[in-house]
């Protein structure tokens, strides 16, 4: 199945375009995870748990995974076999290489592991992408305008009368022959979000920054123009519980946090 | 130690200003590594074995060992424990995103593994970066001008008077206040390879782009005015041997293509 048929099915199911973001630092996890043999693979465990049917998928940031080695790696091939096969697994690793690096990459995280989609950055271009696109079921979300301070600093340098973000997806909207390309735009970047989901109703936008990020889940919602986007929350959601609570408490937290910002996001669309 | 100091001392104590680039793809790897419980890591031990002391040291590409999920993730830590402690070790993982995800991989690729250097994608911003630079004595790489035919893409829009890459280089040496920051430019970069070089002296560069991507050794080291450059080979050296060899035979052309390469390298400067 296609990723945008796939991600279409899943939010009509699910009545949520929220996606988690799983983001594991062992020293913010509650306690009862931690005598766990592979603490982070419990906490992501009990967070699916609570949270499977009642959003849209998981998005895996790498950086935490790595920052745990071996434990880590496994913790990813944990977390992505107890999430259900109909819900959608992100892989945000914002790699980005040349062609046999790329290639390499694109055989990790699509073939090996069997995650639907994947962050890319695109400073190296089109052919650091291509190996990913070759894989036509998955999807690839291009960095467009991200949502942290940085992100003024090289993708809103003025390229003519056009930011370098905006050369960047229509770069890559130019070259998207399989339907299976879309960007990341912080949550604040309303005008953009608005511009492009208006002129492609078929274009998924992965838009971070809403929670712990500082975003407003209403007013951005407003301005989407589409049904394939997806709403990231990581801290907002998965640090919702305090750090010592019952296993009970942390499950209806995290459910309860899911399902207001579901509610929020998916108030004004289904 | 600071990185450059660390550089410095290797390039003299082992005449060469090259790096081994350890990219191990399993189907490529001579037959004698392959009844090997982990064969990638392996082929990287006998490379470094008949390498060490005539190079300056080892670029691992992450790439290649993250497409082997929990056995290439063991070979990353095994290739490290084999490299000899005076030599560099950088990490060739263009990673780079938010603050808090940017600071797991500098915790994962500096404190936990160890890795000397990194190299880092520049399109998120200053922000991206700052957790690599925080470690002090460590080297982060950034992406300058690549060896792909995608560097046109992106990295050669005219800002202005100057191309994407030449503002890059600038905001960051604005903010290298712990002097270890360093870039990327493929091999056939000479004009801005020299340029970058004349006007500072201490600034490093990794230089892939010889060999198998097409490089002329000779050609690029007239142009380069400072010594704390590297020049990386990997598949040109890793692939030398044919498939079906001996370990003595491996040991020798390994060896011996290693060698003329730092000799082609390092006959003007040392």
């Amino acid at each position: 199945m296609k990723y945008k048929e796939k991600l279409r099915k899943t939010v009509k199911e699910n009545g949520s375009n929220v996606i988690v973001g799983l983001d594991p630092q062992k020293e913010k996890i509650p306690g009862i995870f931690r005598k766990s043999g592979n603490p982070i693979l419990a906490f992501n465990k009990a967070i699916i748990e609570a949270t499977k049917g009642i959003c849209a998928g998981y998005k895996l940031n790498t950086a935490f995974f790595e920052a745990e080695g071996l434990e880590g790696w496994r913790a990813i091939e944990g977390t992505l076999e107890a999430i259900p096969g109909n819900m959608i697994r992100i892989c945000d690793s914002k790699r980005g290489d040349i062609g046999n690096s790329s290639e390499a990459y694109a055989r990790a995280y699509f073939d090996r592991m069997g995650f639907d989609a994947i962050t890319i950055s695109p400073y190296m271009g089109k052919d650091s992408v291509e190996p990913f696109l070759e894989r036509k079921d998955k999807l690839t979300y291009i960095l467009g305008n991200t949502s942290n301070p940085g992100a003024e600093d090289f993708q809103k340098l003025r390229i003519g009368k056009k930011y370098l973000f905006e050369i960047v997806v229509e770069r890559f909207l130019e070259m998207d022959r399989y339907d299976n390309i879309g960007f990341v735009f912080g949550a604040e970047r309303t005008d953009y979000i608005e511009k492009y989901t208006q002129e492609n109703r078929k274009l998924p936008l992965l838009i971070p920054g809403i929670g712990a990020q500082g975003g407003d889940a209403k007013k951005l919602v407003e301005r989407i123009h589409n049904k394939l986007f997806l709403v990231n929350s990581s801290r907002g959601i998965i640090y919702s519980a305090p750090k010592e609570c019952t296993r009970k408490e942390f499950y209806n937290i995290v459910k309860t946090r899911t399902k207001d910002l579901s509610d929020e996001v998916n108030k004004k669309i289904i």
